[in-house]
């Protein structure tokens, strides 16, 4: 830094302001220094910057499962977001395990990042918000829920109205039972989707039949066997997740099973291909771009001016060729 | 550390080697210094630590595109390897911009990474080049081309036989003129995979017609069209990767055309779904878990050992109902 200021003529401490993008530098000190440090081709030790002012122009990302390709769009958005800010974004996979999200959010405070994204595999994980407790920086959570903390925002989606709308729809075509393959009860989407199945389906005069445990297409089929085997066996299913919808396709070709003639289908979030199965899937769905775009501007507002800002977003049904009339039994 | 050491009744120097994982540790000074770190509630501070000991026990992934889902199990087969051996790994996405291969790979050199795995989106871009040459520690390329250098190492997948196999069970069949809508040519799967196309073509006189630009949608769907527009336009196409698959899909149901009975059709790499497309797809396909499992695997190996190790792995064509016999035209 003192070879940048004598090459600039300017002071050392004008080109550390400069550096750490002090707001109070004129354009033209900013000018000359980093033409100073271009010409000396001189790299700032971000680590050693870092511990010195306390900002590294990076965020953290624990995601709880990268193998669901809800994220990629997720992370997508996010990073659209944090570039136009000058930011950047390291991701980590917790691979469904809660004792991973731990270490990533250990991790990600140990390296400083200037704030953190947060879809975990576990909410209820009591380690998981004690380490967040002890997080430095403000974070934000997509579609979970942690005890309300000063510092924590929030990006959560409107699973309710897609659900309503989905039982609405199934109770007009006549299905009197409705099957829900849900994956863990640990995160917000499972519980969110379960508890408006219960009450829409109350609502609509409809039985519903929940069963939820994983987010796997192993859950999903032995979840819809078990769905079938019932003497009041469900009319309908809706498949709660991406490997979910797999796994109950796979029990579906396994018994040779027509949809919709024997069995209406519906599943939660857009899948790719999913527009090529014949027929084509009723969807339950929501803009994960815009989701993670959404978490990384109410990061960045927390990031400059503190509070803990949510913002709730919607979830729509759109109707597909794989529902149909409940077939009589 | 003071603490820590009065507390474990030795040296400072001592808490600073169980700390650093210092080989020439007794069992028993290890374990009076992590009770007495318990007992504390001692966090160490891995940002000053790793500027003393240069070690950060994390590894970083440039990905070109994290929206490919080929990543996520890439990247989950590098995280089982490198948990084994007690590494935490970051995870980068360049969406498909060389400019972010270099910002990433500049970033995560400054985080201080013991090392980095690389799938950059642009292996020609001269910048990205320029920027490795300056990285401090080894990288692992997974299916990429880089000049060689020192403390480079690869995973590269046989793309030679699995087109191999393709053209030829095809060249079975009957087909005198193949398509290949391939992404973009400046990372090696495209070069890879066209080369060979050619070479297997020519060795078995059938018509190689490829056509490589982008990995979008978008460019799948035009290219298909181009290609089926032609006065002697190919009698099977080759898909050279998942999201030209979904456009090739969309010409061939725009133009209503059956597979395979008008156009027979193989992808290259599996995706979730495609079992249950209606013919189900043709695949030229490889273990994407095991490739990043190598990956880290060999990266480990150099920041122990260093030296330069590559690895081939294989790829290979399942054949599918899209393949049917040359329809006569």
């Amino acid at each position: 830094m003192r070879q940048v200021a004598a090459r600039a003529g300017v002071a050392v401490s004008s080109v550390s302001r400069v550096l750490s993008k002090h707001p109070d530098v004129s354009p033209r000190m900013r000018d000359k220094v980093l033409t100073a440090v271009a010409d000396l081709g001189y790299e700032p030790d971000l680590l050693a910057q870092s511990l010195r002012r306390g900002a590294t122009l990076t965020i953290g990302f624990v995601v709880g499962d990268i193998s669901n390709p809800l994220f990629s769009e997720i992370v997508l958005g996010a990073e659209v977001a944090l570039q136009g800010a000058g930011y950047s974004l390291l991701v980590t996979n917790s691979r469904g395990m809660s004792e991973h999200d731990v270490e990533h959010i250990r991790l990600l405070n140990q390296r400083r990042v200037d704030g953190l994204l947060l879809s975990v595999s576990n909410e209820r994980n009591t380690a998981t918000i004690e380490e967040l407790s002890r997080f430095h920086a403000p974070c934000v959570v997509i579609d979970r829920e942690l005890p309300e903390a000063h510092g924590l925002g929030a990006v959560l989606s409107d699973h309710r109205t897609g659900i309503e709308q989905a039982v609405s729809h199934l109770a007009e075509l006549g299905h009197r039972r409705i099957g829900f393959v849900g994956g863990s009860l640990d995160v917000r989407p499972t519980r969110a989707r379960t508890q408006a199945l219960l009450e829409a389906c109350a609502a609509s005069g409809v039985e519903a039949i929940p069963r939820c445990q994983s987010f796997t297409a192993e859950f999903g089929r032995t979840a819809s066997r078990e769905l079938l085997d019932l003497d009041d066996a469900p009319t309908a299913i809706i498949a709660g997740g991406n490997q979910i919808l797999t796994g109950v396709l796979r029990t579906i070709r396994d018994r040779g099973l027509e949809v919709p003639g024997q069995l209406s289908l519906v599943t939660c979030d857009h899948l790719a291909l999913a527009e090529f199965l014949q027929p084509p899937i009723a969807t339950i769905d929501r803009d994960t771009f815009r989701m993670g775009r959404r978490a990384a501007e109410i990061l960045l507002e927390m990031v400059r001016f503190g509070g803990d800002p949510r913002d709730l977003l919607p979830v729509t049904f759109a109707p597909g060729a794989s529902c149909g009339p409940a077939p009589q039994r």
